[in-house]
């Protein structure tokens, strides 16, 4: 497959499968000196974990076992290799495998590689693969912490229901942090209600729900990103589609495509000697460098594809119709659990990019 | 800079400045054999260069001298570089470049690279690039046409007007084709009339509108892309955001976020021994390979940020505030002129795809 | 560190330290449905394994667990990741790092990476990993006997003392494979004797050898590679001097240099209508793409650096001078064991470019 | 074709064909703000043009037109593209094409692209695509100037005649500078006169020779370099294979393989508080990473395939034997001409490496 971001300076290679041994990752170009906070990284995987009533019922408590690249608690320089065993692996769920699950990959993964994938539960292609990558993401946000550069996220948008529109001056942390303890991410307690009231309602039916996920990077300095093709924009974006059920990207004020220039421009002020901008509506990028506002940057994703209530599909053996009820343990809305994700991947590209311009010489 | 791009078989490098001697390209690990249809291609770069009451006035003939790369009329599989001189430059347009263009990269470009960098008109972060990115995208459709893929784009909408949805069977070629003759590339006349007046009104008003634009590959097969990270979605979309202007890309169904899993998974049916999808929800590609259907990519647009209307600014050099009144051609809504850009990018990333899936599809 | 591999369709990521847990790999881009023979994976391991006479003392079974990337024993296009843990590391032999000792990385990898890299016999950077390098490289060797590629290596010199020279028709795989089961692989059993006995004197005075190893690859196609810079040899010498002691690598016939042209041109006669070599001086690559002959490569490896007699070095806490007697258990000739591991670096940059061009091989 | 070399930071697309327009290139990431200096740049170009008794007859001016990436003089952060027209192109010699040089890439380009690849002198393939390379090379030497590391190079051997071994403490700028105004830049008068006598010899008799040029880079700092495959060593020898005729590259003291562990160790000796090395057998570079010392590789060239005396070859339209006498104009020792394209490959390796060390932020 092609399972290794190869970024500038940082490389990720996943492995492991959704019903396999384990799930982890190879994280090379690491910085050397940084003493991981380990129990930063379980409270970042706690936030894509399964479980709770708005997501799947699979128990897995994602602990990591941390194979290489540590010495003394301190990253050396070396690859780090996390590795999380797969606890609730039910690999009995998936042996009608000759009739693809509709959105998924069974049918174009079986195509691409042949009746020898492991098509149990997407196989290496499940979203499971996103622990380790939110395992990478943590180390990402503490390195990028030490640049005073932090990562956000929120849901911002489930099945049609809106949080408030994120405002320009949104620079409170505190907020933000507050995040994390919510069931669903938003700030607007009133939408939450009614994103958790639509999800409930969907599952009950046996449906699923679509949502954006808006992510946030404060403390950026201008000047950083190599356009033409190695822009802020597009490595983002190319590691944002990497996360299954991801159709959409975009940076900036949202419908920014609907505004007249004069309002999506943002003007410059100089205050104190320096130059600020008047507004955001760029997220922080201008010709694919970075502006020095706050990255802005959405994920929007699909409804997640297993859903209970029946569907039509086809017996790849036997070539004719097939009805499908997906058994398995999914989840309603994957846009609640993949907020932990989206600010794994812009950890991920942030720090490559900050590894680029600073060099990579010396250490942390 | 960072203006190549790496496929995994093609690599194009972007050189040149907007007010310069020329802009180019060459393009790398093009297939040897075959006989390029220079009109063709010259055909491709007038559909995006300047001029018409729609556009700047900035006049191109965008005549390429090929340097490299063919021999007796047939690509040799040698670098292919096309040179465009640039013969209505007016650098002296741009000289008080110590204010800062707001929306463009004027004030990014120079805190990257410095007092030095090429201010004139963008230098090398110009759409004037997409020229030779058209050409190369133009070699890149004729190698796909071999293949029998086909890749067609349209305006899906300006300021808010929006053209007819893409029906999901609109898999009519001629249709498709007859929108180049367009002033406004939109199959609905009634769009296209709203386009054209809502974009004469921003003109008149010293102002921009922004835009999407659509693009849409038939014939490609079932089981090309290579996820997690060298998937379709993340290929192609990297290429898009190379666009100046693209702050948005979206494949499948628009607003697929909100829709329910029941309506959004493209159920299969079989049809005489074939698989085949009943809708075209996902864009042609399910865990980021392609699924059979057409590929459908949308890349949204910022209004253009050269607007005739006073903006506030900085003098760079004084460190104070500044009205900047833009001089120079511009575009009213870029969306117009980049239908070409975007099928370009989709045929490079494509014939990319193409040329490793032809080595790596199937199995031992 | 940059530990990760990029070929054009396969990637391998290294992870672990000589004296941490483990090794291991991931394995990307191999193709799918192929069962592999762990047997033969293990004969691999097991002839660069250390012990006996003439290695080092250390005690490593080399068992592999494989995390990923197969189901039901075969092959599933997923990455494949090898963990082999260490079962005889002695970090304490390796806790007066201070003293950096001559030849080998510590100091520059202290200076490179900081204080906090593991110096623990190398750390990441010992000739430890090429042990999951030859389990990559194993897998690699059974894809290509698919194609009926075969890559065999010998020891070609050791302190001096040459094996008889290469025969151009040596095209002999008993003879080749009669190697693996001695211990020094080397075809002339004289040569093999001076060896052993030059390397158990140099043992018996502290002191280590240097060598050459030398890998031959039959049954390559004509017109495999990419030139100018993706060329056969850029490719498999960039993977060679990865290997821990390598200092120098050459492909064709020994000396090429001191030839004259009419001596090293390989004529070309028709046998039965095809196009043969009357030699192979060229060791099978012409222009940087494969002609047809087998591929014959040299790598040079400088005497082992760790040798048991007293060094100058300094000590970096105090900076000032220090005699050093470097403990643990080290090869005096690391050619010996290393033959396995060209062989398998080979094998990997010959499968890279086999499922490189199964694609772009020919033209359109 | 391949014809990109993707450094880290530094990318370098060749385009062009011998008896084609132009041979030319296109360097991207080369930092901002620096004036380059043409008259050096022209010089170094002189140095590898053909002409004078010991090399081709060919006449080239080899003056560059730059297209893109300056400004006022200096380099802007865009990419910088260099044109050479072919002056003294004679497409007509090259008519029977047919009939494979051997020892040339004529017989594999048509074997890997088919029967329009360019086959007039080689083509993209010809020695000539390395005087844009030179260009790139003389580039990055001025940036490395201002980094004070100077890289320097000279002819070890011909034809068997060796220059006198490198004194390790050659650190003699005059010395290595004086070497470019000898016919052949060798140290010894007396090698030169041999080397000369050597060269019209063969070329009296129809015939060519083989040689080795070494370079030596002086001003590294310790600690550059990223292994395990992105070592310097890896680096260095990539670039160096893709000069044409290259079939052998190797760092440190010639013949390390046959030295004693106790013999090739560098030993560490504290200098007024520095850590110094007693001697430099490994070339500057320990575990892939630079130690301080400079940086010595060699290159080693295969005689010239081009000789005037006849040649068995086949003749690919009729399928038969065929004796060829070639024509054209041709180096005897393409060594000699070499020296400026080793060193240019090295300085652009070396340029590469600095800036992922120091980062690619800001400009010059």
């Amino acid at each position: 497959m092609g399972s290794v971001w190869s970024g500038k300076s940082l490389k990720l290679s996943l492995f492991g499968e959704s019903h396999g041994a384990c799930v982890g990752c190879v994280l090379d170009g690491f910085p050397a000196g940084m003493k991981p906070d380990f129990e930063a990284i379980a409270a970042e995987l706690a936030r894509r974990r399964p479980g709770g009533g708005l997501a799947s019922q699979r128990r897995e408590t994602d602990a990591a076992e941390v194979l290489s690249g540590l010495y003394d608690g301190f990253t050396t320089g070396a690859p780090i290799c996390p590795v999380i065993r797969n606890e609730d692996a039910r690999p009995k769920d998936y042996e009608a495998c000759d009739i693809p699950r509709p959105g998924h990959a069974d049918y174009t993964q079986r195509a691409r590689y042949g009746n020898r994938h492991d098509a149990r539960g997407g196989g290496h292609l499940s979203g499971r693969l996103t622990a380790p990558l939110v395992f990478a993401g943590a180390l990402a946000k503490q390195a990028l912490a030490v640049r005073a550069i932090e990562v956000y996220g929120r849901v911002a948008g489930v099945g049609g229901v809106e949080d408030e529109p994120l405002a320009r001056q949104l620079d409170d942390r505190n907020a933000w942090n507050a995040l994390k303890q919510k069931p669903v991410a938003v700030f607007s307690d009133d939408a939450a209600s009614k994103m958790e009231a639509a999800i409930l309602a969907a599952r009950g039916e046996g449906d699923s729900l679509g949502g954006i996920v808006e992510a946030a990077a404060f403390g950026l300095p201008v000047g950083w990103g190599s356009p033409i093709f190695d822009n802020v924009e597009s490595r983002i974006a190319a590691l944002l589609f990497a996360i299954p059920g991801v159709k959409g990207v975009s940076f900036g004020a949202a419908a920014l495509s609907k505004q007249k220039g004069s309002e999506a421009n943002d003007a410059f002020t100089p205050v104190n000697g320096e130059v600020r901008h008047a507004s955001n509506n760029a997220g922080g990028v201008n010709g694919g460098i970075t502006n020095g506002m706050p990255l802005v940057v959405r994920a929007e994703f699909r409804p997640t594809p297993s859903i209970a209530k029946p569907q039509a599909s086809v017996d790849l053996s036997k070539n004719e119709a097939a009805r499908l009820k997906i058994q398995g343990r999914h989840d309603p809305c994957i846009a609640l659990r993949a907020v932990a994700v989206v600010e794994a991947c812009a950890a991920l590209g942030l720090l490559d990019l900050a590894l680029e311009m600073e060099g990579t010489h010396g250490w942390l």
